[in-house]
Parts: C-alpha cells; structure tokens; sequence
C-alpha cells in the first residue's frame, strides 16, 4: 500500500471568495489534518491562488500544495507572469495546466511539462476529451484530469452523468501511456461521486465547488477522503 | 512637504531570479529601511511577484507594496488567474497595470481601475506613447508611468535619449487630468538619470533591471533615493 | 448637406450564416441600392467578414465596405494575422475596432488607427463605456460607436433601454474631441430604434442581428434608413 | 502513382507584401501552372491569407488553396473571427493550424481538426517538436508540419541543421498513427533542401520565404517541384 498507488483527492482553491487569506489558511489546515489521519492511504493535493502559495506551504505537512497554472516563461523580464520557478520558491510541489477556465497552446503544455521535469515539479494537466487527454498523454505530465467543461460547477457528477467519458479517457491515455494517473472532475460532489469515479477507473478526483462553496469545508473533505479510501480498499 | 508631492521610486521586480524568496526579501528589507530614513521626502513602491506579495508585505513598514498585474476578472471559477481581491488578501496596496510585457486591453484598464478604486487600492498604468497615456489618463488611474517599450532593459535612459517623450506625456495627460502624477520609465539606470527625469517634470521614476540586477541593489536603491530626494528639493 | 453629416448606417455582418458567398452579396447589393436611392442624405457602412472583402468590394458603389477587425502587425512573417494593409487590397475602406466580441489593448488600439490614418484608411472604433469612448477619443479615429455589451444581439435597443449612456459618451467624447461622431449600438432592432438614437444626438448606428437575421434583410435595411433620414432632416 | 503518395509543397504566403492582390495572383497562377505540367506526380498547397481566398480560388485548377488559420468559433456572433465555414465559403479546401506564429490551445486544434473533417476539409497542423508532432497526431489531423521555430525565415534548412528531429518526428508521429503525412519546414530555400527532407522520410516540405520572397517565385517554385520529384521517383 504506497502513496503512489493510493486514491487523490485534489483541490481546486479557483479564486473562490473562500480561497484567501484566512478563510483559505482553514480550509488548508483542515485538509492537512485529515490527510494526517489516513497517512498513505489517501493523497490530498491543494491547487490554491498563486498569492496564497507562501502562506499555505508554510503550514502544511501532508498535503501538496500545487499553483493552478504556470506561465510559459522563464525567470526574466516577464512583469505579472508567472514561471515555475515562482511557484517553486513560494513553496508548490507542482500545477495544474490547462483547466477548462485556463487553457493553453499545446507547445506551452509541452515546455511547461519538460521544464516542471527538469525543476523537480509535478504537472497535473486537464483536458475536455478522451482526444484532447490523450494528446497530452504523450506529452508525460504527471497526472491527467478529465472534465467535461459543460458539468464544470454544476453539481451534476462526470461520474454519473456521462461515465463512459471517464472510462473513455482512462482508455485513450492508458494507450498511449499506461503509467499516467486519470483523475476525474467536472460536478463531483458528494462521497458517492468520488466512489463511483474511482470504481470506473478513476486514480482521483478533481473538485473545486464542493469544498470552497460547502458550508462545512473540512467535513465535506473527510466525506470524499472516506469515499475515496472506501472505493480504493475494495 | 507632504509625501503626495514626494517623489517616487517605483521598483518593478519583474520576475528576475533576484526578486523570489530570501533575494526579494532582502531587497526589500533594504528599500523599507532606506524609505524609514527619508520619512515623507520619498515614497517607495516595490512592485513584486504575486507569489511574493504574501511575504514581502508581512515585513516592510515604510514602502507600498504592489503587485505586477491584476486580471480582470471576480472572484469565483476563475482557475489560475488573479483578482484585485486575490492582491489585497495578500498585502499589495495596488498594482501595476498595462507594463509593456503585459498589455492590456482599454476596457480591461477602464474595469480594473474602477474596481480598484472601489476597493481602496492603488493604480499604477504604463504607456508606451503620449497618446495612449492620455488615453489612459481619461481612466483616471492612481499613477501613469510612460516607458518606451525599445528602451526598456536597455540601460539607455529615456530621460536622456527621449526627454521629449517625458514632456510631451506629461503634458498630454494633464491637459486631460492635472492631479495624475507621470512616472518616467526605461533604461533608469543611475542616479543622474533620475534626477534629470525628476526635472523634467516626472513625479517620479519606474526602474527594474537596474536594481534587480545590481551588483549591490541597496546602494543603488539608496543613489536613485538621494537623486531623486536632490531634485525634487530643488 | 454633405455626405459628412449624413446619418450612418453601419452593418456588422459579423459571422452569421447570412455573411457569406450569396447570401451576403444580397445583402451588399440590396444595402448597395437604397443607398443609391439615397445619395448624400444617408451614409452606409458594411463591415463584412475578411474574408468576403474581396466578393463584396468588387460590386458595390454607393457604401463603404469595412473589416469587422485588424490585427496590429505589419506585412510580414505573421502567419494568419492579418494586416490593414491585407483589408487595404481586398477592398476595405476602413475597418471596426475593439468590438465588444473583440477587444483590443489600448497600445494597439493607437497603433492600428495611426497606421490606418497613414494609409488612408478610416476606423470606427466600439468602446463599451462613456469612460472608455473618452479614452478612445483620445486617440482620434473616425468614429466612436457605443454599444453596452450585455444589450448586443437582445433586441432591446440601447436607444431605450439606456438612453443616458449614448447622451453620456457623446458628452464624454465630445469634451475630449467635438469632431469625432459618436454611433450607437446594440439591440437596434427597428427604424424607430435608430430615430431615437439620432434625436439622442448620435451621428448614426451599428446594427448586426436585427439586419442579418431579417427573414428580409433588404426591408430592413430600408426601414432603418428611411427613419436616419427622417430623424436627421428634423 | 496516385496524388495520395504524391509529395507535398506546400507553400505559405504569410502576409508578405508579396501575398496581395496582383502579386499573390501571379504566384498562385505560377504554381498553378507548375502543378498541372506535374499532374498527379505532385501536389501544391498554397496557403494565402483569408482576404485573398476568393481571388485566388476562384482562377485555380490544380492547386489546393488553403486558408493560414481559422478561429475556433462556430458562424454567428463572433465579430472578426473566421469560422472553418468562412474560408470554405471563401473557397479554401483546408486550413494551416498552430503555426508557429500563429499556436493554438490544444483544445482548439482538437475542435477545429474535427470540425473540418465534419465540413470535408483539410487540416495541416504544425508542430515545433517531435513531442508535440506525437501529441497533435492523437489528434488526426491531415497532416502535420514540424518547424523548429529557431530556424524559419532564417535560409538555414532544417533538413541540414536539424535532420534528426525530421526523423525523429515522423518516428514518434508514426508510432501514434502510421497514416498521417509528415511536411518537413524552417528555413526551406532551394531544391536541395527539399530533396534531402524527401529522403529523410518527410512527405513534403512547407515553404514560405524562400518563394514569397525570392526574385523570380515561378523558377524557384519549379526548382522546388523539380526536386521534390526528383527525389520521390527514386
């Protein structure tokens, strides 16, 4: 039972008005320490704004802390953008790339995932269909979610909704490149959403709503942790 | 002599390898401590990285610190980008907006200034032509800065090879609104060069490789100090 | 009576099914023919796709046939980009800027209607504010057209809905640059709709939907111009 | 001896000042020329700018008349975009895509390859790596064009300075799909160059500056033809 086979649970901060300062300090320590509860049996990763990164790395131990995007630039003379190496020395393990909310060119994707490689980071790359996924599959980022951008903070579940997606996905990626993790997203609410998305195939969940929106964000993490573990025991 | 009519030192980061973690830090620690000994004769705005805002503006006293850009957008689904309210939550007193390596478009600046002034911050708008900062000036940002984009990062200072563009902005925009005040930008590289764009009729100035890659930043944050502190007592 | 001051009917083809090959000739040659009819008393403007430039510009007489966009580059190795020089040869007389669909920066802005002045070309530039016409004025281009995004393609005219925002920008403008005429956008949907945006003090209107989507796109185009005429001749 | 195995010159007009009107025309009609002495012995592809599609397609024969881009938008309101069915209407059998002036998200060249094949046209998708060639393969495009970006417009030909990232992309491009012809392009300029990217497996080459910019575009269009044929019989 390793950490890199062990169910991910990772979350979208976005920009939500529960993202910052203190209300997005609660919500990171929350996830912490229900991280710290089930140690290696469940991965938590937390995608905050990059203004947030300093604060939450400083205070995590067993969560990763992820930016939600990387600019394709180098350490320079690029005023307001921002290089992996920005978000490296604020502390992210890794980022998201290409959310449905902020997509990129396709030889950005490349640079950014060769150049998170070189510096030691981890590139959880979305995409909006088995084709798209399987484009970037090629390009080896570390994990690949799958959402469809029409379910996107709908509350209505990818894992419900449109399942063959999901299993498409995990197929299409898997084809080229068996050893690359497919998270699912898009609508993914309840405990039962992230089981059922882990019984298609899923490695994890990609959430952002459910949590930033709940009104209790540490209790509707531990509802996705216990189902995740739940799915993934079995 | 209030520290409205007191010159200004504009210090864009950019995202030189210096302007991360303990190497931001310590220039700003140098330019807080600089700014503590000329009290109301000067004032210091340090406009650094977006993942820096946090721990930057946790330390400096005697300096306004901003951020970079800021993108247009709410707070909400909006992965990866960054709103005013993401800069405040992290300190910045306001932003640079509109730099020459991030050109935005005129209902975006006319947005973003008006949202800012509804949230108490600060606006700092660059130019690259007199026309576009009187255009800009119509906004009414806090601060305009006119940089011609060819003499950026060259060391070439504007003041001394363009002073007509310095005069003519400035004209420009107060024919439109009087109580702008017009930073002078580009290729600032000395003390004299300061001192010649403060005469000229600049409120101030807006540097960045010069000090970001300066041998020894504190010294030469502390020449462009006294310069401008020398001009502007005239 | 000169044709300068006659009232304008702009047309934005923009890309509806009805912009291109006969479909969109009919509508160029029926717009063709009233203003024919019409002489100086009425001015017409077709901003049709870049790509029917060619088709369009080559069988009219009595309008102006405009791009809908430009892209601020030169000659050059600009794959797919297109120059105001490339509009220029297709047949473009002028060509829309900064439409709400399109926004523009501000730098290239100045730059696209300083060019366009040197190749003698004219620009109708859309702002989606008073604040954002005034800042546009600055920088001169032939003309201003007012159109509050969320009222675009509604059918409920902008002359009705928001009869203060086409008074505000041409009292904006105007204090910035009494000659530029001020056009207003957005939900015109009838003659009478453009009656009152003139009375209001508008040198004309930009329509899309209203004509493109008519079951009978000449009538309409008719019933606009005859209500130019009426209201100007007041 | 069919068109299909036929190889490829596939000539991009940029927007040269060389891509306009009567001198766009000739050198469409010079390659037309070319290409009907060669019968299906080679195939022309002359990318020219959206303005200048119906000019061109309408007076050629044997040529295939390509647009340098689309947007990634469907007809309707899109005010100065170019859907697929624009430069179809305008007579484009395909479409250039993410040249390297010119990148596209991932997601977009998904779409807009499906698209096209949904409209029966054609797709020549370029690529600056043979990591991205293999990702834009996933993807199914007509072809696929690799240019290491380094080397366009510089007369220095990829198939000398670079000859093992043609062989390594048409490798990796080939193990995702066998089916997809590969172009080489970068710095193109005599027939020689062409001749030695046909024997390194490409299936033609993508050509800009050395044409639009040469003295005489007929004779260097013919050296070309002449190579590429040369090459391919053997």
């Amino acid at each position: 039972m390793s950490s890199e086979t062990a169910p991910i649970l990772a979350i979208n901060y976005k920009v939500y008005p529960t993202a910052f300062a203190d209300k997005g300090l609660a919500i990171a320590l929350a996830a912490d320490k229900i991280a710290g509860e089930y140690g290696e049996a469940v991965s938590i990763i937390l995608a905050v704004p990059a203004t947030e990164l300093v604060r939450v790395s400083e205070v995590v131990e067993n969560v990763k802390v992820y930016a939600q995007h990387a600019d394709p630039v180098e350490p320079g003379a690029h005023t307001g953008y921002i290089p992996l190496e920005a978000i490296k020395a604020a502390g992210a393990k890794g980022t998201l790339l290409n959310h449905s909310e902020h997509r990129l060119k396709v030889s950005d994707i490349d640079w950014l995932v060769q150049k998170a490689m070189t510096l030691g980071m981890e590139t959880l790359v979305c995409a909006d269909t088995p084709s798209v996924a399987a484009a970037i599959a090629v390009i080896s980022p570390t994990y690949i979610a799958i959402e469809p951008p029409e379910l996107i903070g709908t509350g209505i579940p990818v894992s419900k909704a449109r399942p063959e997606i999901i299993v498409n996905t995990i197929k299409t990626v898997h084809r080229v490149n068996p050893d690359i993790p497919v998270l699912a997203g898009a609508g993914i609410s309840q405990g039962e959403d992230v089981e059922v998305a882990i019984k298609l195939g899923a490695a994890g969940v990609l959430v952002a709503s459910a949590i930033m929106k709940a009104k209790n964000p540490e209790e509707k993490i531990r509802e996705m942790v216990e189902a995740a573990y739940r799915a993934w025991k079995k």
